[in-house]
């Protein structure tokens, strides 16, 4: 018998898609959000949020059967269904999640990077329903705040069904840690719901993580199991990826055991439109739009655009946060903390013109204004000065 | 009758100084720690840390009549005498202080900032002795984890005593949020102890404030109230000060109630050997020495150093720190999440060269390239790589 809820071996059985994503890699299936549809609105509609995926999408047969196992350094483990999951408090957080690779791409024009190229387009923000991580922990004997178990846990790894090749057919896992997981300021969710409907296939139906201000990649999708452990996950994904590396170290010389694996990402800020290479008539008075954000819940203090590649620079103006009526009702009032900003700037175009964005955030960090700096063999957290 | 802490009008009653400090300004005094003392040790010698004034430096005349006066939006406003707070639990923290104008004076190389020039010593580490703020705050009705109390208090201010001119002659007043100062993980200490000894007159006798991962502009010296607030300080160094402006804004067009207060430091690395300008003979093994730390409790992730003005980079090696025995017998074991990290690097110098160090913290943030991307008016937060 299958189990109720499954990773399938094939491609088969995969959902139906947006045909405005654009797509990087179609088996496993990754996609992004067309940057002109980014800047349309706060809260990015679901269909249009970017898909990442390291396997065929897991399939939920019997939503009766399935369970989430919460274990390891744990006083109480428990078995929960999803009606259990339901009848805990519900909570909504706006988050804004963003691949480790959003701007991948760009990269190689310095070195070539390994991984499913991205461009901008790998980052949204939604509203997740759900069921705060610290409370299931909280059952489970393990209280808000702790930052190691009575039984010496300090993280916790989340696994998934799905089968990625990197994990020779196993399912992703990844860990935080447990600090975060039982912060009651960390809104970690384990979310059944995205923008107020039953959570897609493609975004982890019927049960994800939500980690807000960090990295997607520890936002596991298709959640089967919560173990506290003494150390972290042991996961490619943790241990084998999605770590910094600086540009002298390439794949002759990796030593993937001195780094510690990403969590927060650094302050981002991108150009959406006008698009790459459109054509604009001299003299047109064109809106420039963006986005801004910051990990670790730190906001944006500041975004600057040049329309002289960065001899001068004007403040960009912020789109206040707005969510759709129909989501509104459902999920309440959300706070934007851990969401990003959208931004606008009316300007007249001489050409040729490179327009770049960078931005600052509340603790005075700065976006790098070349690549080369930050180049690095995996091509992730490129946030330099966007052009 | 004078009160019993209070700040002099003249500059006649100043303490002792180490002659080995670099002055900046006389009166009022402010000198820096020269660089190769900064790597002498983890810990710097109080004598050798850094001080920053805007005044003569109060004088304490009367420790029997002194009380911290605890007031605003809390249950119970109370008054507590020094013996009071010796006999609340003591906790000793160890934390990198460093003035947000630290490196100022190289911002003036792309165009003149405005006040007291520093070179790379405007920091320093130190062991603090004292009560959290939290327990404080919890005896006036404050509950530990609370980011708005009951009367709706949100923030948090320190008043000094000193008589500050650009306060026309009042107190030096700063304020943080209520969420930073009930937190306890965020370790906000009343101090009245430095470096396993009493607090010396130029570091707040009898007490001050030391809040980690800030900026030092908001560890109030010669503490004497303490108020919660709806809003922040009005203060002149709250409001008109330590603020973040892009390159743009100037004396002629600056809009002070558009910014936040700084409040994190970004991301920041300095070599502090061999000396700028220092003659090195060619071929000769140099170990360049230096520090590294961000803001907020983010760690060091790594610190790249380039003795080709930025073409290669190899990484540097940190010191695990160390706390000098004496201090450490006084203190017990402390955390080093808000410190700096003391590194090295064995190179064979050609000449003539350059060398550059810049640092990455754990959330992926780096530093910028050049100055002219961050210069800003008041010449705060150079945190441009260091050449
Ligand atoms: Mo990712
Ligand atoms: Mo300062």
């Amino acid at each position: 018998m299958e189990p109720p809820l499954y990773g399938p071996k094939t491609y088969d059985a995969e959902p139906a898609r947006d045909p405005r994503l654009v797509v990087n890699s179609k088996e496993p299936f990754n996609a992004e959000t067309p940057p002109k549809e980014l800047v349309q609105a706060f809260i990015t509609p679901s269909h249009l949020f970017y898909k990442r995926n390291h396997g065929p999408i897991p399939v939920l047969n019997d939503a009766e059967r399935f369970h989430l196992i919460v274990d390891g350094l744990v006083t109480k483990p428990l078995s929960l269904s999803l009606d259990d999951l339901k009848r805990l408090p519900k909570n909504s957080v706006a988050v804004t999640l963003q691949c480790a690779g959003n701007r991948r791409t760009a990269l190689n024009e310095v070195k070539t990077v390994k991984g499913v190229g991205w461009g901008l387009g790998a980052v949204g923000t939604a509203i997740w329903g759900g069921v705060f991580l610290h409370r299931v922990l909280e059952l489970a004997g393990i209280r808000p705040g702790t930052k190691c178990s009575a039984a010496g846990g300090r993280h916790v790894e989340f696994e998934s069904v799905d089968r990625c090749k990197e994990e020779k057919g196993g399912p992703y896992r990844a860990s935080i840690t447990l600090a975060k997981a039982c912060s009651e300021d960390g809104d970690v969710l384990l979310a059944y719901e995205m923008n107020g409907e039953v959570l897609p296939a493609d975004h982890g139906y019927p049960l994800r993580v939500v980690v807000p201000g960090v990295i997607g990649a520890r936002s596991v999708k298709w959640l089967s199991r919560v173990t506290v452990r003494s150390d972290e996950s042991q996961g490619f994904f943790q241990q084998r990826d999605y770590k910094m590396f600086p540009p002298s170290v390439d794949w002759d010389n990796i030593d993937w055991g001195t780094r510690q694996p990403i969590m927060e990402y650094p302050v981002q800020c991108a150009v959406c439109t006008p698009a790459e290479g459109q054509c604009i008539r001299t003299g047109s008075q064109v809106t420039i739009k963006g986005y801004a954000m910051a990990g670790g819940g730190r906001s944006i203090e500041r975004i600057d655009v040049s329309i002289d590649d960065g001899n001068s620079w004007t403040e960009a103006r912020r789109l206040p946060p707005s969510v759709p009526e129909t989501i509104g009702k459902e999920c309440g009032e959300v706070s934007a903390k851990w969401c990003w900003v959208l931004w606008e700037l009316d300007v007249r175009l001489t050409t040729p013109c490179v327009i770049v964005a960078k931005a600052v955030d509340d603790s005075a960090n700065t976006m790098p204004e070349s690549m080369s700096s930050i180049w690095n063999l995996r091509g992730v957290l490129n946030n330099s000065w966007h052009r």
